[in-house]
């Protein structure tokens, strides 16, 4: 089938690559004129023959906000817009709304799979009326993984968004769990070889997993991260997992605990263990670091 | 080689079957006579050639303890222990000097692998002496995945279970990730097949693992986990590893929440939301829910 | 000076018998007639003299909006509205908007102290602009406590709902640490008394404090608490606490682990923890405990 | 009466002087000649009339057991020996054996006060017999607060260590509360004065407490704790508390992710977050920040 895909960067591109080896034709519009099949939306869109299919793979917020009010004055009724990208699953309906009410379809879909999603698929998860996700099911069918698995239709719009949040959420938990678990084994004497500890966990154990072979992977570059600082970014779908949570009264304690952690990693001095150092200082005469040389 | 086993539990009994298949010969005792293969430890002494290998699989704690007195008064020099049951790693220490001042050698091992080891193999960390190991490797390789890996020399006496233990901890912050997901999934509408969201997250995703694939394998015996109460045990490795983490000034949020979720599940009620209770009920007159009907 | 109140409940009625004894006039409205000086907010802002002070304590989110739009209806341009209930620190520019937009001064207020506010004073934060403050001064100098202090301007609109909502959030936190000290105490046999233990706490230590002296109160009435179920509310404020948070990358451990453990206390079973038996049952044939009888 | 008070640093030279301020003799004895009335322990104990009270105020661990073995050695039966340091309550029982075995008692006592106490008395949890404890009553009675309160027998041998240890776990949350909401109060805009929110905090909230007043003060001196880094120690007892809580299966959330911070606090740079970040590379191609330049 035709598929129009909007956003070109370092996921977008590897996908246009997959769906094409699949032997779809992919239109991809990127405001990179390097990149791009075409100059415009409004060129995209037209070069597509209806009903269409145009997939949004762009930053969420904002640009995709821009890109579906844009979508919206160009496309027909009987087409329709996946949002690819990493948008708030609150989002999804008011996007629904927002093209339904031109007759034009939206399904919405978490991807996962990173930088190795072109050789081993993507995983998938979206939302939508069945209808809908039936038309674009060929694009899914040939971004999946071969293997089988690694797609789903989640529930109505906003399920696919929500699936893969909640899967980020896991993934902050998971990362945070060997690294806990690493820093510990770095920290003790007895145990001499970290990287060959984590390389056996490989084979056998309850805690193996894809994870696990990146971790023992990035060790064999750099046997202690050395070269790298304590200090991650976080993109969203931790915090919203949480909020989601927080919504339903659902306690989080780990995830949480993962998403507070990167955002201390990025403290460079931390305004809360001052205060605790004042009043340490306060009540017991206990003495305190300056920032004063 | 001749591997004298002591205990023939749900381990025991598994690992002596998959050391057999590998062409070793092992001689087993249990304090249950239906499994065992002589009467008493004595008998299993009596049987092995010198310089012997006694692996020892039994709780940790005073089983562990009991046992190896024993093994220190029936074995000769040369002679090796390895511990291989759960042993906190600080008794590793201990029972090396006890052993060594008689010439009696010792290695502790961690061992993973559950119920699945028999046929998947199991995971091992050991530590001890290179000599030490070398005369108890043609074990662990029986022992060990096929597929490599799996089995790993951690460092010196005690490194093993500390490899294990940290393992465990990692386990729980993995198991407590995946259930905190799962219960946000299952808590909101617009997902209308959590199960089916999970299988497909075993092929392609950031979070694929074994241990999801066994989060799978349990809601396909029970979609919504029903029949289960919200209720788990804990082993001693998890509280060790925090204990450690305390001692070594390591922070350990995921994991010790994870412990902590275990601890709770535990509570018919909770004593210190009964104090939280009674002080919002101090200070703003809210109502309270009584235990008196 | 006089003054439009509007909600007497608990917090509303003790308010407008505490700025009475301060010499103002309060005129009162609420929907039970039984409490209610008028019979409408109409007739409430009929019997005010311009240019009116009307204070709206009531639940907030749409009992608060629903206020808000008929006094944007009926009051006059130079009117103030405070509103004194817990609103949302986000709903306020909006309200503030509304009102503005009519003439009319909006000022937000949180307010603390309970059922103990009509004697001990209520503590009061109010955000806003100077000239709005200043017409409500009287009114916040007759609220707070005599003793000076308990009344602080602490910014621009909303800057009184942010201030009060995290003085929740961190009574939160201080009444979960409380709470866990209680139960540690409460679970080892060598401390007899525990209730005494906190008793001398309230004098000399570094931990003295109200909610102590409420703690105290608590056991006097019920020394073990066995007549409470370990269940607690939570009122929004610490979840918008968490929110704030979380939009502000501020890691909140203590005071976040507090909230999950309210939205924990609250389940019969918890869905997470079935997960987490389930997981463990999955590898390791560990006993499960089943809801079947 | 007559008390032995031996180590005279900043808690033990403060006691003695409130001590004597009662008009009991105390006879003093430090490493340090220019505080100490006598020059060794020997002649501390020959200088009191039998049966004696010696009050040990040194470091716990080795500093503690040293002074006890010379005091085993030196003094009578019938003497009573008090452990007013920060020991570990399980040091206690064996210290008590140790003593009892030669007709010496025992009393634990945790003391509460810092640099305030001389002035406003202490706050002291103390264990052992009731006879024990009868003994020491008058010093007791010199060194608590005069409001009355600040002094409870918390039960048998260890109870006072233990009490005062669960106090300090309590203190480390209720600092981290404060310091929670404090940084979140200084990160947004619309809150403009946050010390004035805390002063005014002080009177007619819930949270209103002494490290609230010392929260306060620390702020007048420096007004965003500009000078200081974020940087805290911790001193045995809060990490007692959580071990403490783990033996009993007691789940502290709130005071773990309070001496976790702590932990974290003292790293330059965190290695987990290291893991963390070289995960996200490895598997999203994340930028991740180097340690080189």
């Amino acid at each position: 089938m035709e598929l129009g895909l909007i956003g070109l960067g370092k996921m977008g591109g590897n996908m246009r690559e997959r769906i094409r080896r699949a032997g779809h034709t992919v239109i991809g519009y990127d405001r990179n004129p390097d990149v791009a099949d075409v100059h415009s939306i409004d060129e995209l869109v037209n070069q597509l023959e209806g009903p269409r299919v145009v997939w949004v793979m762009v930053p969420s917020g904002v640009p995709t906000q821009i890109t579906i009010d844009e979508l919206a004055e160009l496309l027909s009724p009987g087409d329709i817009v996946v949002d690819g990208g990493n948008s708030r699953w609150t989002d999804d309906e008011i996007h629904a709304e927002q093209l339904n009410a031109k007759g034009i379809g939206f399904v919405d879909c978490g991807v996962s799979g990173g930088v190795w999603g072109l050789d081993n698929g993507y995983a998938l998860m979206y939302g939508g009326s069945a209808d809908h996700v039936a038309r674009v099911q060929p694009i899914f069918d040939a971004l999946k993984p071969e293997a089988g698995g690694g797609a789903v239709h989640a529930g109505k719009v906003g399920a696919g968004h929500f699936a893969k949040m909640v899967h980020n959420g896991i993934e902050y938990a998971m990362m945070q769990a060997y690294a806990e678990g690493w820093e510990l084994l770095e920290k003790v004497d007895s145990v001499t070889d970290v990287r060959e500890v984590l390389r056996s966990w490989q084979e056998g154990t309850v805690i193996r997993s894809w994870l696990l072979d990146l971790a023992v992977r990035a060790l064999d570059e750099d046997e202690h991260l050395g070269k790298l600082r304590g200090y991650a970014e976080d993109s969203g779908e931790g915090r919203w997992t949480v909020e989601a949570a927080i919504d339903n009264a659902v306690p989080l304690p780990a995830i949480t605990a993962s998403l507070f952690a990167r955002f201390a990693s990025r403290q460079e001095d931390s305004p809360q263990m001052k205060m605790v150092a004042a009043l340490r200082n306060q009540f017991g005469g206990h003495a305190v670091e300056s920032n004063e040389k």
